[in-house]
C-alpha cells in the first residue's frame, strides 16, 4: 500500500523547508537502516507481499529517476532493466518483474544497487540545489511525494526483515534488544463522543497524499473509544477462552482465513513445550510481555476479539473525528524500539493514548475513495486509487513508522488476511 | 448471500395478510419455477457459488424445518443426514457438506426430496392453522424471514440453471423465449440530487432484513444519477474500444481477476467466427439484443466501464435517496420474461426509470453494518452480519426477482468478482 | 486407462463366434449394470477420474459409431455436439469436453442418451448381419476392439459408482448384499520359481491389446510367489503396527501422497467412534469382514505393506510367469458380487489361489512397452500408448471384471495415487 | 537424486588411494566452483528442485558430520539448528526445512557457512590422517559415499545457479565463455547390436552406488543405437517443424506438461523479435550453436522428438550393454567447458561417440530396483531406494558431472518433466 500526490500551494512551503536538506535526511535514514544487516539479508523475499531490501534500496531510488529526474531532464533511464527490475507495480510505466519474483534475483549485487543510489541522489542535488524556481515548483510536489514514499518504504524494510527473521528456524535478531520501562496498564475507560455533522480528510495544508483528500462532510452517530490500546494480556484470554475456535466470533471470510492458515494466535506468538508464549521480535524470540499492545492480528482477528468483548472496531470517521486537534506523539521509527511498548503513563482522565506511533489501528471501514476523490493524473494516479478494494484502513501509525510521516487524516490500508504489518486493536462500541 | 431476522410489531400485520396463504402461494412459486427442468437438471452444480436446484428445493424447506418447526414442536428431524446435506452455512445448527460438494450428491433423489418439501408443507399447514396465538406470535417472524429465504432461493435457482445451461455445450434453453417490445433507447439524461443530511435504512413497517437496519443519518453530497441504465450497445462500445486491455480503467483487484479469468466481455456474452456477438438466455442462445441493458458483469467490469465512461458507480446511500418513495415496479420473476427488457417508454423527463427489476445495479459501497446494526441472536444471527466483508452492495432486484420481494432499502450483497447474478449498471457522477 | 487393436488372423474366428450375439451380449450386459440406478445416479462425476455412468454409456456407443459406423458408411455422426460431449481423449479425433467437467452436463438426458445407444446399436446390427464379407474382415478387429472396450467401461461405471455412493453421507447402495461362504484363510505358503529365459506377451491367438504384443523373451531371476492375497486382517495388522506413520515403509512419492491425502487406512474404511471398522461396498457400509482380500489400495500402499512384511510385488514378468497356462476362473463380474471374497476352499499345496478375478494385483512393474511394440495406426494408436509412463501395471482381473475380457498376458494399469479401483496385493520375494 | 552405499572389500583399496588427498582434492573443487560468485548469488533458490548455493556448501559438510562424524566419535552436532537446515530428505535423522522454503534463510551468513565446512574438514583430516585401522575400515565405505555425493551436488551447484541466472531478466554469466573447435557434425550412423542374454549392474570392483547393484542377467533384443547426440540443429527442425503443437508425436502426460508450462523449445532457448534463437549458458547469453548437443530437454521432449524422428530412446540395459568397456572420455567438468560441445573429431566407423560427459541421455527406462536390489540398512537407505517411482534413468554424465563420478554402469534419474539439468538426446531404434 502505498500514497499519492495532491498538489497545491506547497511550493513556497517546500523552499521554506528547504527540500535539499530534508531530501538527505529522509535518503540517508533510509540506508542508516540497512546498517545491522549482512549481504544475505538483502537477497531474500520471505513471501509474496514482502520485498527484499535491495528491492526496496532500488525501488525507492527507481521512483525518483522515473517521476523527477526523467521529467526533469529527457535522458535515458540509468538502466532499461533496473525500470524493469525496480517498478513496483505502475502500468502506466511498462512491463515488471512479477511482484512475487523479486526474490529470485541475485543481480545487481548489494553495491551495485547502492550505487545506484548514489547516482540518482548525486543527479537529486544537482536537480534541488541549482534547478530554476520555474521547474522546482513543477516538480516540487513530486519530490515531496517521493520523500514520503521513500518513508513509506522504510517501514516495509523493517516489517519484511521481521517477517524473513521470523521464518528462519534459527530466529535471527536484526538488532539488539530495546525495551521502554512502562506501567501497569490500568483498566480500560471509554470516552463518550457525540453524535453530529463533523468533517474529515486532509484541509490542504502542508502534505497529503490524494487519497486523504477532499475534506468533507460525513454525520457522525454518538460512539464510545477505549482510551488505550488492546494489550497482549487481554488478547492472551481471548486465545484462552477458545476464541480462535469458536465461529460464533468470526466473520465467514475470517473463519476460513482461520482455518485455511491454521491461525491459533497472532503472527509471531508461538508456545513452547511448556505451553509459555513466546514472541519474535526484531531483537529475536522472547517471552511475550503481558502489558505490550496486541501486534500483528489480521483484520479478522482484530473484528473477533472485538466481538468477544462484546464491543467493536471504530469506524475512520470515528477515529478522525475523535483524534481531530491531537499532537502526533507515541512510539514510532525514530525512538528505535521497533517494537510495541506498554503504556508508558496512565492516560489522563478523558484522555486517550497511544492513537499514534505503537501500532496501527485496524478500522472497520473499508478503504473507499472520499466523496469527490480525483486521483492524480498520469502514472501517479496509479498510487493510490487502484487499490481501493478489498482493503481495511488502518490509523495512527506504527512504532516503525517515522513520525513526521503520519497525522490525524492519514489513511492507510491493507487487505483484511495481513498479519505481517504491526497492526493492533483499539475498541469502541455505540453509545 | 442471504438475509436476517427483525422482529417487531409485526405479529399482527402477519396475521392480517394471511400467512398461510402467503405461505403456500410461495412454496408453490418455488416447484413451479422447477417445471421445466428434466430429473437430471436437479443434480449438477455447475461451479462452487452455485447449487443444484435439487438442493435449492430440499434447503428451503430444511429451513423451516429447523428454525419453524423444530420451535413450535420438540421432535426430531425428518431425517439428520437431511440436516447434515441441506444445513447452508450456520455454524451454530451444526456441521454440513461443503459447498463445493453439494453436486456429489445422486441422493436423495429429486422424488424424495420433494416428499420431504411437502412433508414440511404439511406441518408448516397445521402449525399456521391451528397454533394457538402466542405461539405463531412467536414464529410469526420467523416464518416470514422462511418466506423472504424461499424468494431468495427462487432467484438463485434460475441463475444457478442458467450457469449450468451456459456451460453445457449443447447451450439447452429452460423455456421458450418470451420478449416485450421496447422502444429505441434515447440517450442518457442526467438527474441532479443535492446535498443534505438524509435518512436511510428501513423504518420497521413490514418486513425487512436486519442489514436493514437501524434507519440512521447520513450526509450525502451532491451528485448525479443516471435516468436510466447502461445498455448493451453502450457496454459494446467499451469492449471495442480496448476496454478489456487498458489497465488504467480498472482496479488492480479487476484487472488480476481480469487476467486470471479471461475476461474479454460480460459472461454468457459469444462471439462467432464472424465476430457477431452471441448471448446466452435462458431461452438458450440469440443474438445479442442492443437496447437490453447490460447484465451479468461483476462489480470490476461495472466500475471499469464508469471510468471509461468518465462517470462513477452511485453509493448505496445516493441510490436509496434517490429511490425514497418511489412505486416498486417493474420487469420481476413473475413477469416471466426472466431478461433484463429494452427500456418499455422512454423516462419522463426528471424521472428515473428502470430502478427496480431487470437488473441488480452495482453499487461503489462495500457491504458493511449500518450504525447500530445488530445481528439477530442465536443461529439466525449468521444470515447477514457474518458476511459483511469483501462484498459489495447492489440494489433494486432483477428479472428473477420477486416483485414482493424488493423494496427501496434491500440490500443484496455479492464479492467484486461474481458474475452469474442478474448483475448490470448505472452511473452516477459528482454533481 | 484403456486398450488397442492387434489385427491378424481374426477374422474368420470372429465369424465363427458370431460376432452378432457377442455384440448383443455385451451391450446388453452394459446397460443391464445400470438398472438399479436412479435417473440422479447417472448424472454425477465425483471427482476427475471418475465419470458419470450416462457418460460411460454415451462414450462406448461414441466408439462404434466413430471408428466401426464412420469407417463402414461415410455418413454424418448422430450429432457433432455427441462427438465432442462423448469422446474420451483421442486427439486425432478432434477436441472434447475437459475430462474434469463431464458431469456439468444434464442434458443429453439419460433417455436420450439410451436412444443415441439404441441407433448405434441398430445401425451396427444391420452391419453385422448384411455387410459384404470385405467390409466385415476390414472392421471386425475394430469391433472386437470395441467390445474389449465396452468391458473396459462395464467395470469403470461399477468402480465410479462406487465412489460416488462412498461420497455421499448417505452411503446408499448400489443394490442388496450378496455373499459366498469363504474358509477360515489358512497362512501363506510361498511357490518358487527358478530363474530362467521365458516368453511373455500374447501369442497372437484370439484378441489382445496392442500394449500386450509383441511375444518376447525375458530373463526371469529366481523368486517366490504367495499362494493367495493379502487380506483384510493382515493390512490391518499393518495399520495397527502404525505403518501409516513410517516413512521407513514408503516410498518418497508415497509418503507425499499419504501426507497430501491424510491417508491412514484403505479408500473405503471408516472408523467408528468405538474403533470399530466398517467399510463401503456396492452393497452399503458394513463391518470389515477379516478374510477379504484387502482392496482399494493405491501402488503406494501395497508397496509400504510389503515392504514391512518384508517381501516385495511381483514384476509383471514374473506374475506371467507364473500364471502362464493357469485357468482363467474365480470371482468376476458375472457372478455379481461385486465386492473380492474370501479365499473359498483352500488352495491346493503348491497351487496359487485367487489369480484372476476379486482384485487386480499391484506389480512393481512400471507400465513400458515391449521390446518391438508399435501402437495401431491412426486415432485408435492413442488407445495404449500414449499413456506409457508414470503407471504402474496390475494383473488378473477383479470382482468387477467380466470373465471373458481377462487372461494372463492382460496388462491393466494405473498411476501410483490411484485407489478407486479394486486394487490388492499379492506378495513375492527373491528366491 | 543422490546415491547410497556398498561397501564390500573396498577398505583396502581406499587405503591404497589414499582417502585424504580425495577427500581434499574433491571438498577443494566444491569451493573452487563458487569463486566466481557474489555473496547474493548464493542465496537465492530460483525453484522448489533448485537449491541455494550456500545451501549446497552445507548440506555437504552437513553429510559428513551427520554419517561420519557421528558415527566417529559420539559427540553433539556443531548446531542442531543446522541439522534441521541442512538435512535434504532423511526421514530418519529428524525434520527438516521444507525443500521448498531453502531461499528464505538469510542466516547463517556464506561465511559462517564457510567456517562450517572448514570445522568439518578439520575434523574429518584429523579422522582420516590418525584414525586406528578398524574405525576407517568402518567408516570408509560411507566416506567414500560422501565423496561421491558431494561430486553430485558439485553438479547440483552449476545447474541451480544456471537456472537462477537464466531467470534473472540480466541474465548474467557464471564466468566468461570458453569453447572448443568441433567440424561439421555428420550425418547420424547406426549401430546394430544382436540380441542375447547380458549382464548389467556393477561388479563390485571399486565405488558404485547400490542402485547399480546387483550385477545380473537380462536378456536384450537387437537393437540400432545412433552414434552420436542429437544436435540443436537437429531438434530446431522438430520445433520449425510444428513438433511442439502435434500430439500425436507426444505421451498423454508430456502433451499435459507441454500444455501447463507452455512449452514451446528446449528449456534456456528464447526468440528474439527477429526470430533469431538465443540460448542462455553459464556464460551468458548468445546465439544458438547448430552443432551442439541439443540439451536441457524434458525426458518427454526427448521421447516426443524421438517419436518424430521415427525412432526411440534406447533402454538402460542397451545403453550399458553398448558401453561396456568403453573408456570414459568426454567434456567433463574438469574441462570447464560447463557446456556441451560439438563433436570434437567424426567419430571412427562402427564406434559411439559421446557416450560420456556432454549431457545426460534419457533412456526409456523407469527408475526401478535392480532384482535383487538391497538398499543400505539405516538412513542411508534412504539415499536412493525411496526414489525408485516415476522417475526416468538418465546415462552418460554431463559436462558438469566430475569425471572420477562417472562409469558405464552409472544410473542417474529424474522425473521426466525436468529440464534443468544437462540433459540431451541419443536415439536408438529396434533392429
Ligand atoms: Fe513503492
Ligand atoms: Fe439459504
Ligand atoms: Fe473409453
Ligand atoms: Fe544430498
Amino acid at each position: 500500500s502505498e500514497p499519492a500526490l495532491h498538489d497545491g500551494e506547497q511550493t513556497s512551503a517546500i523552499a521554506e523547508q528547504r527540500l535539499a536538506t530534508r531530501y538527505d535526511e529522509i535518503r540517508r535514514r533510509t540506508t542508516s537502516l540497512c546498517a545491522p544487516l549482512e549481504i544475505e539479508d538483502y537477497v531474500v523475499q520471505s513471501m509474496p507481499d514482502a520485498s527484499p531490501a535491495k528491492w526496496h534500496l532500488a525501488h525507492t531510488s527507481w521512483f525518483f529517476e522515473t517521476f523527477v529526474l526523467k521529467a526533469a531532464f529527457a535522458d535515458e533511464a540509468v538502466s532499461k532493466d533496473y525500470a524493469y527490475l525496480f517498478n513496483s507495480y505502475y502500468n502506466a510505466v511498462g512491463e515488471r518483474t512479477p511482484r512475487a519474483e523479486r526474490g529470485l534475483i541475485s543481480r545487481p549485487t548489494v553495491a551495485e544497487v547502492y550505487r545506484y543510489r548514489e547516482a540518482v541522489d548525486e543527479r537529486m542535488r544537482a536537480l534541488l540545489e541549482s534547478a530554476e524556481e520555474p521547474l522546482l515548483r513543477r516538480l516540487g510536489a513530486t519530490i515531496e511525494l517521493g520523500l514520503n514514499h521513500e518513508q513509506q518504504h522504510q517501514e516495509l524494510i523493517l516489517t519484511d526483515l521481521k517477517f524473513m527473521f521470523g521464518r528462519n528456524p534459527l530466529r535471527p535478531a536484526y538488532r539488539e534488544p530495546r525495551l521502554s520501562g512502562g506501567t501497569e496498564v490500568p483498566p480500560v475507560r471509554w470516552l463518550r463522543f457525540a453524535e453530529g455533522l463533523r468533517q474529515v480528510g486532509h484541509d490542504g495544508n502542508g502534505f497529503a497524499f490524494d487519497n486523504e483528500l477532499p475534506r468533507h462532510s460525513v454525520f457522525v452517530q454518538s460512539f464510545q473509544l477505549a482510551d488505550r490500546l488492546v494489550t497482549n494480556e487481554e488478547f492472551r484470554a481471548f486465545v484462552d477462552d477458545g476464541g480462535y475456535d469458536k465461529p460464533r466470533f468470526w466473520l465467514s471470510d475470517g473463519w476460513n482465513a482461520r482455518n485455511s492458515h491454521g491461525w491459533t494466535a497472532p503472527l509471531y506468538w508461538e508456545q513452547t513445550e511448556g505451553r509459555q508464549w513466546r514472541i519474535m521480535t526484531l531483537a529475536g524470540l522472547r517471552d511475550l510481555e503481558p502489558n505490550e499492545p496486541v501486534c500483528h492480528v489480521s483484520y479478522y482477528e482484530a473484528d473477533a476479539y472485538a466481538r468477544w468483548a462484546d464491543a467493536r472496531l471504530p469506524s475512520e470517521a470515528e477515529w478522525e473525528v475523535a483524534t481531530e486537534g491531537v499532537e502526533v506523539q507515541g512510539n514510532f521509527l525514530e525512538d528505535e524500539y521497533f517494537h510495541p511498548q506498554p503504556l508508558a503513563v496512565a492516560s489522563a482522565e478523558g484522555r486517550l493514548s497511544q492513537l499514534f506511533g505503537d501500532v496501527w489501528e485496524w478500522t472497520r471501514s473499508p478503504y473507499c475513495p472520499y466523496p469527490g476523490y480525483r486521483p492524480a493524473a498520469g502514472a501517479l494516479g496509479e498510487y493510490n486509487g487502484k487499490f481501493m478494494c478489498n482493503q481495511m484502513v488502518l490509523r495512527g501509525g506504527s512504532c516503525v513508522t517515522p513520525r513526521s510521516h503520519i497525522r490525524s487524516t492519514y489513511r492507510n490500508f491493507f487487505p483484511p488476511e495481513a498479519r505481517w504489518q504491526f497492526s493492533g486493536i483499539r475498541l469502541a462500541n455505540d453509545a
